[in-house]
């Protein structure tokens, strides 16, 4: 039965089309795209072109004659499309945890004689470590109040609090927080946002510019299915660009950056984010990845990746049910993101033992499964296999066996 | 007899064979390896197993299979080798930008209750913009000395001086400072050095550990060749790695990165100075472009550009005499890079009616025609035809025609 709701639900998805815009391996079921997206099918000729004629043959020229210097901005607004970001206010370049310092430290700067910078003690670590590093460097108190409590500790701190950084998906249990709520309590308190959309980016519509969103960051390599470290993008709002006092002072973001001037003048608009040259290979495979979002609704998206993560609670539930299984993530859909995570004590062995059957998701300590689904990529089909295989390893005990009990340097 | 020269030269040329390295396109002469090294033969085929193979196939488990999560430092290991660090002091990834941020703050940390931060006024504008935000974030009076001066100012203001920030090759001019007599000045005060590699590394020895440096950052994309925006890297000396206390705390230094722990707790080693995930395309195409450099000794390469830039000088001398230009570069060997700058009020039109004849240098405002020698791919026929082809450009006045007086965005 659950083979004919999977069928029925991929052959009514609207989505289904967008799957033939991805590479993935035969025989694969991939469900950790919220780690490292699947590749898709426009970026192999356009690295190609980079490497080979952009480069190779163009060389320095590419700088003006490929569009290099407007790739940054040029990529920064294909993102913003996907946030609710009106042109103009994104830029790509540098990685995620560079964005966040430059981004948090010039929005707890717009803030002064605030003594409190609000953090997520369940953010991801780096969010954590780089609000400490700001909160040292500008003489601010890290505070770390979950996402749960954070409207209550602005409206207690009203006053105190410069930013409030937090992400609307909990990395681990993908766990779903009101954005537009905590930034009208923090705009209440006179703080401003910090979001961090790594797990948001690509997955759901992200309304920044209608929520009044302040800064954001994001990366490029989850669901924007941007490649290996793929450049990360930031979010300034017009509003603040023209306050926008950050640190990394490159000269990409002056505001003429061929005068090479000895002084930092900043460019009056989003291209002050900028720091300097990108990778530009990493950028623009980025670029291309961002095409398989051409005519894709984030509203489609969302209401397919409800369906999917819907769909595995299903048949967790059906199909797992007594093997030691209990679930992290909400089963309320406005309550959830674009995982599920499973806890169980064995996750490690498990994840392993079920990659050797071709399906694909993580683990993280201690005892999390966690499944990402792609709505670009991820059919209805993948979530029942996916179950039904994970459920053949426990039951079969091979996650015993030696093979998958030993954990590599990189987990 | 300049065409007989240039015959004998190249003919007597140790590293001639090492051009067939590159993909050079047809016709072109090209002096802008200083700016955007050319396309290492070994590069293509590495960005394609990167895109299809490991990203596209083996997907999430390439950080383990496919070593993606040590190729920070085992790209950082191979430029160590061109720059005369030993192994386990070098990382790549991030902009040198961003590397140049987060060590020169790391570094002023190690000398607290010193006040003066010293910089070359004539530093390429993101140092001098990088230093200015390092000084304001930690309470430093940043002074701008040259070169020339710095040994003369550590020695007057000894015990106040906390980093000394320079380049070895000024990046317009090519003029090359000693860099162990700055780095014992700075002992000897006390203070510590941060250098700015961009324009030596793969140009010429350098001699990191012999001379006890503190600390480098440089560039992959110039004379390494790396590709459009390639990875920086950075330099600890080993003694310096258990202080090093730096402000990008992201979880790839974390010294239990997979712990997810909410707090920093630093690698002991060159790790911590690892950032996050780095854009791994072009940290890849930087790794397999460093293969030109296999079983080239610095010395070779040194000495194969000064005979290039020295071919330059003479050819210039001679073609160029009466002509309106005058030499920005010290004559001198011991006192220039792998650069010969000319100035001339029509650098701009000149600069673009060379490109036009397919010889590729570039300009930096105001008056200033750059050529850059990467000696891994440049001939002295090359030079002879550069500055012939300068010549009838002159000559003919064609850099009077229109087409090459609009300045197009990025000059």
């Amino acid at each position: 039965m659950l083979t004919e709701r999977a069928a029925a639900l991929d052959a009514a998805d609207p989505l289904a089309h967008v799957r033939a815009r991805f590479l993935l391996p035969e025989g694969v079921v991939y469900l950790d795209g919220n780690s490292l997206g699947a590749l898709p099918s426009a970026v192999p000729a356009a690295v190609e072109d980079a490497v080979h004629r952009q480069w190779g043959t163009d060389l320095i020229r590419s700088w003006n004659g490929n569009g290099w210097w407007e790739a940054p901005a040029r990529t920064g607004d294909a993102v913003g499309r996907l946030i609710g970001a009106a042109p103009g206010q994104v830029v790509a370049g540098d990685s995620t945890s560079v964005q966040l310092f430059n981004t948090l430290l010039a929005a707890a700067r717009m803030r002064p004689g605030r003594r409190l910078l609000l953090t997520d003690p369940d953010h991801f670590p780096t969010d954590q470590y780089i609000a400490d590093s700001v909160g040292r460097l500008l003489g601010l108190e890290v505070r770390r109040v979950p996402a749960r409590e954070a409207a209550s500790v602005l409206a207690a701190e009203a006053g105190q609090v410069a930013v409030a950084a937090y992400a609307p998906v909990d990395y681990r249990t993908g766990e779903l927080h009101d954005m537009a709520a905590l930034t009208a309590a923090a705009h209440t308190a006179g703080a401003l946002t910090h979001w961090d959309l790594c797990h948001a980016a690509g997955a759901m519509p992200v309304e920044l510019d209608s929520m009044e969103a302040d800064f954001a960051v994001g990366c490029g390599y989850k669901y924007l299915s941007g490649g290996p470290g793929a450049p990360a993008f930031a979010y300034v709002a017009r509003r603040h660009q023209a306050d926008f006092d950050h640190p990394l002072t490159g000269w990409h973001g002056h505001a003429e950056p061929f005068a090479m001037s000895g002084t930092y003048t900043p460019a009056a608009d989003i291209a002050r984010a900028r720091v300097s040259t990108p990778p530009l290979l990493s950028l623009l495979a980025l670029e291309a990845a961002l095409t398989a979002f051409d005519g894709v609704e984030m509203t489609a998206v969302r209401e397919k990746s409800l369906s999917l993560t819907g769909f595995f609670q299903e048949c967790a539930g059906t199909l797992l049910d007594g093997l030691g299984f209990t679930l992290a993530t909400p089963r309320d859909p406005a309550r959830r993101g674009s995982q599920v995570a499973l806890r169980h004590p064995e996750a490690y062995p498990l994840v392993a033992a079920l990659t050797a059957r071709g399906v694909i998701g993580d683990m993280r300590a201690p005892d999390l499964l966690r499944f990402g689904f792609n709505a670009l990529y991820v059919t209805h089909g993948d979530v029942l296999r996916a179950v039904r295989e994970l459920r053949a390893v426990v039951t079969g005990g091979e996650h015993l066996a030696p093979a998958f009990r030993t954990r590599p340097t990189v987990t």
